[in-house]
């Protein structure tokens, strides 16, 4: 049943995105951001359980300029919340200027979350910044990817492209928020980016996830019956209170 | 061990809700909202299971024009989303003026919820408009009484007073959101309000709800460990990813 759920355009996930925030259906960013974290947060941990048998306690949130790292710093805190077994660190490309995403990190510190910024921790002038930014993600159990969400537009400037070599090339599970980055919108992996094993979408899957190997989840349980019936989705099936559902 | 969790005077239910919401922490009343309300839809669907094999389908949620109203309103979509089976109903005691509580209304709207006004449900001027409130409280199945929260200081205006002496009349559950409306946030029912049959408290009880006879829960997962560590409050134990916890 699950496999015939909506997939979405680039356009089509944002002009939705713009029209669950309009006035017309009343939904603010911090709403929306939080649901969706939240959903995250929970499928991580589900994963955990169901696939690693909970030993992926040291776990590193890679957050981008956008709403997909806004994303994943809520997550980072609903995962801090879950179990004090999972130690966070998040990771920025560059320190938010937004109010809205300094408040999230702010947040975020208070669940003693560190918060490190990559040109702060490697110089990515450098010959070996490829090598060392490798090393640094190694150190981690698992990588949440909130890098790019579905706004992706190439080409990806640094430091973003060491971030994305260095995740090829490492050999820590990956899970991916919303779309894995680098990889197309609509058209997939045709980057020759890198393959997570774990793609969370949000709201209903991109098209460019399509072809996804991984397990594949959708969270984001916010869309009014309303909504989806005047866009003709076809939404995944939540079970109960599950902020997440498995795609078959 | 539940019952060692920490009570909250008024005074520092009200100073630690503006601290959350401080730069110093970072929350936006839209993030404590939305998690508030998401953890009473949940835990009302709890209830509605472990107490009522699932009968209660047709739900009115009486929303108060604070920040408690607000709770329910968001507590009513979630609710919505949960099963289509339940039937909510908004009741507001008078129009928002708020844009938030406006958008939370909009929401709503989006989940084919409708809203009711007392004012005109009820000419409350009238000499029966006890009877024609009763009357419209006993055609639901259960009652979320989101009128008054934390904040609650008497007396209690018209038709607030109207509602509240309906809601002690009806022979309808009752669900009461953070304190059962018109008690003293501090001594209990000592103004002869009505006793709920379950009670959500938010963040952490209030000392109002010591002598709670009903069904006691605590909702609210949103209380970062350096800040209760501050306040040296004692949490609830939530489990897994649950959103509410009961108490024993």
């Amino acid at each position: 049943m699950n496999q015939s759920i909506t997939y979405l355009s680039q356009k089509e996930a944002y002009e939705s995105d713009q029209d669950l925030m309009s006035q017309r259906v009343g939904y603010s960013i911090d709403i929306l951001m939080e649901l969706a974290g939240q959903s995250v947060a929970h499928c991580f941990h589900h994963i955990n359980k169901k696939y690693h048998s909970q030993k992926l306690k040291n776990i590193l949130v890679i957050c981008g300029p956008g709403n997909n790292g806004g994303d994943g710093m809520v997550a980072a805190r609903h995962i801090a919340h879950l179990d004090k077994a999972y130690k966070l660190t998040i990771l920025v490309l560059k320190a938010p200027v937004k109010d809205f995403f300094i408040n999230q990190l702010t947040i975020c510190k208070q669940y003693s979350i560190p918060i490190k910024e990559l040109p702060n921790e490697i110089d990515v002038s450098a010959i070996n910044a490829l090598q060392k930014t490798e090393l640094l993600f190694k150190s981690y159990d698992i990588i949440i990817d909130a890098l790019f969400g579905f706004s992706f537009q190439p080409p990806v400037k640094p430091p973003s492209d060491i971030v994305l070599q260095a995740l090829k090339n490492v050999d820590v599970p990956i899970c991916s928020v919303d779309i894995p980055s680098g990889w197309d919108v609509e058209k997939g992996n045709i980057h020759n980016s890198f393959d997570p094993s774990y793609l969370i979408s949000l709201t209903l899957p991109k098209e460019g996830s399509r072809n996804f190997k991984g397990k594949h989840f959708v969270g984001g349980r916010f869309v009014p019956y309303e909504f989806s019936e005047k866009y003709k989705w076809v939404m995944p099936e939540y079970k109960e209170n599950e902020t997440f559902v498995e795609l078959e």
